[in-house]
Formats: C-alpha cells, sequence, structure tokens
C-alpha cells in the first residue's frame, strides 16, 4: 500500500452523506468519436441517421454517459479513498437523453456502510449513482458497492 | 422507421439461443488512453504504479470492457436487428482483471422472450451478455433487457 493520506476511509462515508462534483459539456465530435469506436447505433454515430430517428437528433451512448460519470466518481472522491475495488454495479438505468451541449453532474449518495465480517481492515459501502444535466434532469442512474480500508488499518 | 430489412425481430430472439463474436485483443496502449480520459484510478492508468498495487500491473477499466463488448453485440447483432432501445442493465460483474495482450469474444444468450401485452408491434428480450478472454475465462458478464419490432409489424 502507498504512503499516501487518503481523505476519504471506509468511516468517512456516512449514511445519507451526499458529493456532487461538476462534468463535462459533451459536444457532438465526442458523441460521434465515442459512438464509432463503441456502440455505433445509428442515433449515436450518424447525425442524419439521427435526425431521422425517434430521439430527433445525435444522443450520446448510454456507455458514454456510464464512462463519464466514472471520471466525475474518480475527481469527486475516489482518486482520494482508499479504495480496495468494486466487484460491480446494478440497475444502470439511461432516463433520458444526453444530446450536444449538455453539461452533466455527479451526484453520489451513499446507501449503505458495513464493516466487513471477517476482514477488520475494510468496510463495503453502497453508493447510489446519478448524473444531471444542466436542466436538474437526472439522465442516468446507477448503484454499486465499493470496498474501502478503515481507518488506521494499514 | 428506415426501409431496412432486419435480420433479427423480436420473434428471432428464441430462449436458450446463443450468439458468439469474436472482439479484440487490447493493448497496454489502449488500455492507459481509456483509463487517462475516463477511469484514471493508479492501476488503470500509469503501468509503475499498477505494479506496485494488488494487481501486480496494469488492468483495464471495467468500462473499457463494458464498452467493447457493447461493440461486439453491436457487430453481433444489434445493427441488424429491429432494435427499439433498452432502458438499462443489471448485474454488471467484473470477474476476472483483463490486461494488455488479452484477447476478448463475446457470447450473448436469450433468457426470456415475452410479446408486450400493451403493444401488439414489439417484444422485450432479455440478454444475458459474458465476455470472455483467450482462456476462456468470463472476465465479465451483465444482464438487460432490449425491446425489439416483431416481424411484419411495421
Amino acid at each position: 500500500m502507498s504512503e499516501k493520506r487518503f481523505k476519504y476511509f471506509f468511516e468517512d462515508f456516512r449514511i445519507g452523506m451526499v458529493i456532487e462534483q461538476p462534468g463535462p459539456t459533451l459536444t457532438g465530435a465526442e458523441i460521434l468519436e465515442f459512438a464509432r469506436r463503441y456502440d455505433p447505433q445509428p442515433f449515436h454515430s450518424d447525425e442524419e441517421a439521427a435526425r431521422r430517428s425517434i430521439y430527433g437528433g445525435l444522443i450520446a451512448s448510454g456507455w458514454q454517459t456510464v464512462s463519464l460519470a466514472m471520471r466525475m466518481i474518480c475527481d469527486a472522491y475516489l482518486l482520494d479513498a482508499a479504495s480496495l475495488g468494486s466487484p460491480g454495479v446494478n440497475q444502470v438505468r439511461w432516463l433520458k437523453p444526453v444530446r450536444p451541449g449538455d453539461t452533466l453532474r455527479l451526484r453520489m449518495s451513499v446507501l449503505e456502510a458495513r464493516p466487513s465480517a471477517s476482514k477488520p481492515d475494510r468496510g463495503t459501502v453502497l453508493h447510489r449513482w446519478e448524473v444531471l444535466n444542466q436542466k436538474d434532469e437526472a439522465v442516468m442512474s446507477m448503484e454499486g458497492y465499493g470496498m474501502f480500508r478503515r481507518r488506521n488499518a494499514a
């Protein structure tokens, strides 16, 4: 383990705690670039086809929104946390389209925090992550567990 | 709706059906590029820090694996399907690290297929997607619903 003094250990994630983080304003070029590489469905990867689709214009791949959420999670607290990783996430939901010009931000809420029964040096935190746009509409949500070291456990 | 004749309509997704799709061999440079943009945790974004981490070397962001899974889903069947989109996915699980040089492939299985009760032109399919490496180990799995138009419904 590194010598780094982290800001967030297991004990710092309290139920009901909320952290918000500003995020990027997405351009059409960035939407097209991600889509052509990872998710070339026409309404993500082709402006003309997107205009004719049920969305009436280009929308970001849901996985681009999730990837940008991960970046905001890193910037908000994860890079400064004694993280031991995550086994996965649940209930990824795309609630509204993300379009060129939309400005995203993240809201993390702590739903549960449980010390490990078997390993006294760590605990598990259940997070809810929401991505909001500039109109305060939730465009995406997901939930997931993270494991964190306890303070003074190292 | 487009005039395109799709290969896959709702009726073509039968319970137990499996589609496999070959995928890319990941380089260290590609892992670093994705991580620096979307998931700059040290074991994804810094070779030296990754060597000192519990993983003993660079591993891909779980969201890069998911994004590459989405590309394989598109190439395997989705771009040739009468898709009406997806509200989200459940149970994203990262089962094993993905490292430089790993070659990925996708396996999609149909778990459920239900005609819509309210809309006779469509139905919902529950998919399970697994990403396997060159040793046939599952490195990631997730489940999700997709909506598809019925054949001759247009």
